[in-house]
């Protein structure tokens, strides 16, 4: 196959994990005999210092032209007293409206080489598998009005039936295909937008029978990630709930360093970046783990061009490498040999 | 001195642990001298079966004419299908708001006694000790509009410079009494409502130059309460992000059993009750762990009394038996011996 994927390298440590990602991608291509072509363009603090915003038309433009998008991170102490249309963040923001892309898709796994340094004890952390679906361009992100003055400031959560349809069903497939259970997060004894979606949830299940569907309020939500996370399989929840609640779940398995993610919307396209932040401390500095990044870029072959074999064969070779006892300076409590990001990645290319 | 309390047992394992409390504060009463008056009154399921609503005048009659209010829990299975307005955590709603109780404390405390069964390892268990201070009576709960129709639905997240002034303080001269230090919680990259927050966090800080203040976002909080609990003294958020936050926090010590919460304004007048939920699988079997309920009455005493040597001893009595190796059913992992509440409850009188 022939693919065009826009990279945005982003901030910090974004640069040197997406080069990571892309290292194994030409490799794949090589092995596969795909072609990839390369769109590099601005995102974040690097676009704010370029153009002047954190999303310009020439990155929005190289998007459009492209099959997926492989994004690195964004934000860093630099752009943080900026007005907030001047803010890294907001290119993020601007990038999931302005392309749709209303379903982020966060799997949150246990890695066996990790169990070790989980802040969880071993046998809870064992069986954790699950993938968070959140919803990503409405709720209090969006709605409007969102006004400030000196007295007062309000926010608007809304949420229409199409808008939450599609992320329910976007879960309800998923489950499908994993263990076939959907749990839905919400606040239905306090928020009306709560009630419609679990009214929404409640008619869509008619429609995969297959499917166990339960409902859970958000408190109660954050306390089992923690004293029962191998009860889920698929949760689905709103953008807010999700923001918080994916990146509660991604610290209980002690991988943060590993874990990708997807932005996507139904027709097959998405933006891939790891969970993890731009980390400008350790920036250039060769040190990142670029397992996130590169395992973001295997979910795009999988979920975006349909490449499953490609894809697995990425994902089993960053398992092997921490099997085979390396790791980059961030999983150093496991008790691996710390090796640096190039090596690494040498180390995955390998193992392909 | 002479105090009435109001007592509202609500549903579940409410009326046991209430009982209970009630128990250890005649013992009190008599060793110390004090004389307390105590007003039964029913909120919750136990209000919708008698009064056909979850807060009826009566019960809001009763707490007016009292110094404090005693609460055990409220909810179950037997009004999940009930219509919004007659829910039994609509009471608790409904009772925080008119009483004005803006401020929720919850202190979150490794007990010694239980390290063993923490879902964390020891070491990072160990040490934590933090306050969460929720501002409960505005923000999404409350705010307007709030609709709801078959396409879509609305909630509003409102909060006035003065809501969020007086919680900030509360937490403020907290974190004095304390380690010296608030970490301000909010979504301030998302929301013109934590933008507000933040500048008021920041106002305020001027009065309380010996308190060291951080802000972090409500998502970093969710990953940081897990991976380093000790690095929170005093944390101060808005309602919602109060609610999850809160929740998390109360089980990284695997001691939900044996949380206080108080809900207070500003003249002292406040509603105490555990932080746990009405378990009706367990209630009516001599089996609830009465510690929260103990435990809310003795910050009762110290908040809303000013009784500090009291709640000390209650406070005292408590650990002291589990030192002993007694617990209830709940904390079995912990290797205590499991005993009834009301040989629990016994066992805490007699170490007053
Ligand atoms: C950077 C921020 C706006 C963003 C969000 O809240 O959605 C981030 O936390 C995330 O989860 O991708
Ligand atoms: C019962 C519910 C409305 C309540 C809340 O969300 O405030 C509860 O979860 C709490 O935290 O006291």
């Amino acid at each position: 196959m022939e693919k065009t994927i826009a990279v945005l390298p982003g901030d910090g440590i974004g640069p040197e994990v997406t080069k990571a990602a892309i290292k194994v991608l030409n490799s794949i291509a090589m092995r596969y005999g795909h072609t990839f072509h390369w769109k590099h363009a601005e995102i974040g603090g690097a676009a704010v210092d370029k153009y002047e915003v954190p999303l310009p038309q020439e990155t929005i433009d190289a998007c459009e032209a492209s099959d997926a998008i492989l994004l690195g991170a964004v934000g860093g102490p630099k752009w943080d007293q900026n007005a907030a249309h001047m803010r890294p963040e907001k290119g993020l923001l601007n990038i999931r409206k302005h392309f749709d892309l209303f379903a982020n898709i966060r799997p949150v796994k246990a890695v066996p080489a990790l169990l070790g340094s989980s802040p969880l004890k071993e046998e809870i952390a064992k069986q954790v598998d699950m993938v968070i679906v959140r919803e990503l361009t409405s709720g209090l992100y969006f709605g409007e009005p969102k006004q400030r003055s000196e007295d007062a400031a309000v926010d608007t959560l809304v949420y229409t039936r199409k808008e939450i349809e599609r992320i329910v069903d976007t879960a309800f497939e998923m489950a499908r295909n994993r263990r076939g259970k959907v749990t839905s997060v919400d606040k239905a004894n306090v928020l009306e937008t709560s009630k419609l979606w679990r009214q929404v949830v409640e008619e869509r299940k008619q429609e995969y029978p297959d499917v166990e569907v339960e409902h859970m309020l958000v408190d109660s939500a954050a306390m089992k990630l923690i004293t029962d996370p191998r009860a889920f399989d698929v949760i689905v929840t709103e953008n807010m709930f999700g923001d918080i609640l994916s990146d509660e779940a991604s610290v209980i398995t002690g991988s943060l360093g590993m874990l990708p993610s997807a932005s996507v919307r139904s027709d097959g396209f998405g933006l891939y970046e790891p969970v993890h932040g731009s980390a400008p401390d350790i920036a250039g500095q060769n040190k990142a783990n670029p397992s996130a990044a590169i395992l973001s870029a295997a979910m795009m072959l999988k979920q975006s061009f349909g490449m499953h074999a490609e894809a697995g064969a990425i994902e089993a070779a960053v398992m092997s490498v921490m099997d085979d006892g390396y790791c980059t300076g961030d999983l150093s409590a496991s008790g691996n040999k710390v090796v640096s990001t190039d090596r690494f990645v040498t180390k995955v290319i390998e193992e392909l």
